[in-house]
């Protein structure tokens, strides 16, 4: 799985409680975007995930579940991403229900198919931030959380998240620069080529998200922005 | 580091805050032990760290810094290891006092010298157990943490440490079962051959401490006791 991430760019992150056309769903696949995740952070069911899983796996890309809640676990994702927030006072969302959900399931997992990723929430008005009982960490905090999540952790992903808010490229720049094996994944606020070329520049992947649902044209051309010089 | 633990089978570890004769000391560096790791859990200072740090590093066997306090950490070993307390009810005793120590230290922090062990302190009456507010987890809850620490944080190390009592060599059976990668490490009330072989059948490495300064010579039959078939 690894291997396979260290080439990707893009990628985009579809909300299982949002809804989706069919066409629309179509254009993501086929936009040339590297993977899709799956995830969410209300009302994300076996259900509405199960659903999505069916209409999106047709098409020939890495499909990951980023788990939220143990109630929404669905097999059949090529990957789980299970997010780990280091910045969360609270132990429970650093590795205790991701704990209590291992010793629950644990004949049935394939480690194989699981990527723990190092979270780091920036956004205090964020649903996420709130629902992991998150505390802000300043500049240097955040570089050592990203410190921990390589070299104690061995996390093959690190991901800052702004969640719907357009981040800090000199912060991003900052944490790519003290990382080395651990991938940096950014996403939050990212809707046009001009955001996706900033963050790009600094992260290895870019998670491209709700621009899905306010503008599909340019949630589609941030992939175009930064996969363009490629095709050359 | 990893390499070089692999082969690993016995550890003496020595409490800077206890008394020990220089003779008794020459005893356990020479008595065929794979390394020394030093830690403590009350009064354990940058003094009495560094005092007994000069008097073992003539030894040729690797010493070993296990961090208790951020107020005693000594430069001069050849590896610092890092306990991550996974059954703390606290996120502070699993990841965040060692996230503030990076934090301040990191540019003096060399990383090759850093080893993390996912510990798991399982004697409620432990002064350790106490101070790192732990919770007991049943059996299944333990075989989970060892899942976690080789699965999600890829810790070189998982630590059963009983702290004083000894413990269940079934339950030390089970965990090694599960693990493949990281090695497990077993500390408490080994006072005898009998009990250094016990632990030893399913432990990758057992660590003996409090015998040496109640019988240092029972301590010392501890290696003899799993080295023995070695030499043959």
């Amino acid at each position: 799985m690894n291997n396979q991430m260290k080439h990707w760019q893009h990628v985009f992150k579809l909300d299982p409680a949002k809804e989706i056309t069919d066409d629309a769903i179509e254009a993501i696949c086929l936009s040339g975007t590297d993977a899709i995740i799956v995830g969410g952070t209300d009302d994300v069911t076996a259900e509405n995930v199960y659903d999505l899983l069916m209409r999106i796996q047709r098409y020939e890309l890495p499909i990951i579940l980023e788990i939220s809640t143990m109630d929404a676990i669905v097999y059949g994702f090529d990957y789980y991403f299970i997010p780990m927030v280091m910045n969360s006072k609270d132990k429970k969302w650093m590795m205790d229900i991701q704990h209590e959900a291992i010793k629950q399931f644990r004949p049935f997992i394939d480690w194989q198919e699981m990527v723990a990723e190092g979270y780091c929430i920036l956004n205090e008005r964020a649903k996420a931030y709130e629902r992991a009982a998150c505390k802000m960490p300043d500049e240097d905090a955040v570089i050592a959380y990203a410190d921990m999540a390589e070299h104690i952790f061995n996390f093959p992903i690190f991901y800052i998240e702004y969640s719907g808010t357009y981040g800090s490229p000199e912060l991003v720049e900052r944490v790519k620069y003290s990382l080395d094996r651990t991938l940096l994944f950014y996403g939050g606020g990212i809707a046009s080529e001009t955001e996706a070329k900033e963050m790009k520049e600094h992260a290895d992947v870019i998670v491209v998200g709700n621009v899905i649902y306010t503008n599909l044209p340019s949630a589609l051309q941030t992939v175009s922005a930064i996969k363009g010089t490629e095709k050359i």
